[in-house]
């Protein structure tokens, strides 16, 4: 096969020919796949009924090491191994954990939500300052962007590479602009290239000279345990760094079980300084009297405080490893010898980016749409939904069981073709 | 026994030193009783534990009515079926109601958040607006008044009756002062009188034409069907008076499981117009992705979507309303002689209020607490904690058993004199 980017003209109109033969077949099928949203699937939530069905029917399962009643008010920081649960995935200490409800998104929301509204740590609130900013490393996570957005905080985008965000932009930013108050991260398997932050990047991180008092780190540890493959990968612990750069407040990381029990029903923690967390408690203990700390209790139960996670993320892998796979072996099979795009194999987390020829990759959705594959919208990963060269897609795997996701990508791979030898046409 | 205020010096030096008599044996006692919080028991909350033990391995629990899976992402506004549970305990349409996490508390501060930084339907965000206003029925809950003040809004106290608010100044106020954003109530079993608003009052509140078009009843139905007794209390359905008066979006209602269920693991809901939830649900969706469906469903399974909770509140009545009378017949015996101090009976909620001769409350309360017993701090039932009487004590008498709400009643009513006798002494 020859490169598109090499055909004549003649050869591309028989190629669109070919492709357009082959898309109309799939169109006729009525199909209804999606590969949208990182949910997980039935399968993966299966794994771990045992956690919704263990039996809390004795007195000394309800009341905590610290005696609380699990059932009653009380216990706002979240019970004592719940702690040291999420302190377990993401490497921290136990007393730089509190816990929130079943969503990291709501607490890394309400946390904007505090900063607009009473300021971070005695400073003035982010509403009464005028025109302030994040950094938005992208492509990234669409619902980070959508909570900086709704809050009218102006996002400024940044390039993502291999090792994490332009570390050289993010410094001249920080350490200069007293406007920039925080930074969206997804440090290891990034949402959405997969992508693992260097030592190298995490170390600059933790040594910012913020020129705010107010920035902040929005760590979003999402994928910290959440392999794909027996290789594990790590990154620095950036809380213990920015202690030793004298950065002790700089971080706000967050982590959840959305995708280790159940998207919907799992427990979120926030890793913090005391600092930043006796300022959040302020306004928590307002908000409300306690979290569900019975849901907290099934889980430290069941994943005994943490110790059972590593082997359970294993099942997980080994349900979502061949959906990966099937996709991967598509874009190698179809896109590799026509070099219509490109990716990178991720070794974690819920997403592989395809990388078009600039310009076809609102085409390619629209052509999978119609054909019965939703895919997360164009520009989705960028501020203000924008993608500058329109030419990144968001695959989600997860969902779809191993047939589905096989079928998707082959049709994937059809309207990926069928966009850019339309867009050679055109040129 | 004579009354107080007729008592000679000589009677009230002589009543002192026998109270002061008393009081010292009970300080010796050394104990650590506690009426400050309205917590379920032990007792009540082991009522439940069916819920947290229902089995939810088949699938056909699992999946929702609308074809959700309660373990996944989904689902922002709550599963239907506890829709119609929430619906249920205040007369509701299932369609007015949406589900938020444990806590109908979080659900007021986000819904107060909210209109902090984006506004209600369309208006100017209230940090936007200058010197905005909340009516403060007083006594009334600590927590409400809390998170009014957190934000920085005015707080204007409206007297109590035993037909609820002042609302000749209600209306006063609402329909001719546009910085007039809001009223904290709990129509019935007031937290903490235990009073229930008449059927005028809330006709008068459905009816009010504010001069703010976001200008809301934040209508906390918190013991909706929390009765002491099995004479039921009823008050009017304020959506449906004020949809009939042309008012349809003036309410937001919150109840919760938290006292029906288990305080810290229930689940809560918002009652309101189509509008205003399509206004809280365009933040929300930013907020996160979904709250945790399957403490719904348990709820939801175990209450029979709300069938079940009549029968169920009548077990928590069965412990409560002993519990209620040792203090009420504490305070026959040892108050009514006297004439120290005044408090009507409840039918239903969680407290008693004790009404003390001027000046008397805050010394009450710091004897009881020498004494072992803690109580509701002086001033928490007003606004900036302020008891313009320094009159007003709340007594909640839930979570100690029965044998300790006895001897905490027996203290409280030696207290109580003492510091009436002092009182008058001083005088």
């Amino acid at each position: 096969m020859k490169q598109y980017q090499e055909m004549t003209k003649e050869e591309l109109l028989q190629e669109k020919e070919s492709l357009e033969a082959a898309y109309k077949a799939y169109q006729k099928r009525d199909l209804r796949l999606n590969m949208a949203r990182g949910k997980p699937s039935t399968e993966q939530l299966d794994l771990a009924m045992d956690l919704l069905n263990n039996v809390l029917d004795e007195r000394d399962i309800i009341i905590m090491s610290n005696g609380l009643d699990a059932r009653n008010y009380g216990g706002l920081e979240g019970i004592p191994e719940a702690k040291t649960l999420i302190a377990s995935m993401v490497d921290a200490k136990p007393e730089q954990v509190i816990l929130y409800g079943n969503s990291s998104l709501n607490m890394m929301y309400d946390t904007v939500a505090r900063a607009m509204t009473h300021g971070i740590c005695g400073n003035t609130p982010w509403m009464k300052q005028e025109n302030i900013k994040f950094l938005c490393p992208a492509p990234g996570y669409d619902r980070h962007f959508a909570i900086t957005e709704h809050f009218g905080i102006e996002m400024i985008t940044i390039p993502m590479s291999e090792d994490g965000p332009d570390m050289d932009m993010v410094e001249q930013y920080v350490n200069n602009d007293p406007t920039v108050k925080g930074i969206w991260c997804v440090p290891k398997f990034s949402n959405p290239q997969g992508y693992v932050y260097s030592a190298k990047t995490v170390e600059r991180f933790a040594n910012l000279h913020p020129a705010a008092d107010d920035f902040r780190i929005f760590w979003d540890n999402a994928y910290c345990v959440h392999y794909l493959y027996d290789e594990e990968v790590t990154i620095p612990n950036i809380m213990e760094l920015a202690e030793k750069a004298g950065n002790p407040d700089i971080v706000f990381e967050f982590a959840s079980t959305s995708k280790v029990s159940f998207a919907g029903g799992g427990i979120a923690g926030m890793v913090s300084s005391r600092k930043n967390i006796d300022d959040a408690l302020v306004s928590m203990s307002i908000q409300t009297i306690s979290h569900d700390k019975i849901n907290q209790l099934r889980h430290c139960m069941f994943f005994e405080n943490g110790k059972r996670i590593p082997e359970h993320m294993k099942k997980h892998a080994a349900i979502l490893r061949p959906k990966f796979e099937a996709v991967l072996n598509a874009l190698d099979r179809d896109i590799a010898p026509t070099g219509a795009g490109s990716w990178v194999k991720p070794l974690g987390g819920y997403f592989i980016t395809f990388e078009t020829l600039e310009g076809c990759a609102a085409r390619t959705i629209q052509l999978a749409k119609d054909a019965g594959v939703v895919m997360t919208g164009a520009g989705a990963p960028f501020p203000y939904h924008k993608d500058p060269k329109d030419s990144c897609i968001r695959i989600a795997p997860s969902f779809p069981n191993l047939e589905e996701i096989t079928l998707a990508a082959d049709i994937f791979t059809v309207c990926v073709r069928l966009a850019t030898v339309e867009k050679l046409l055109s040129a």
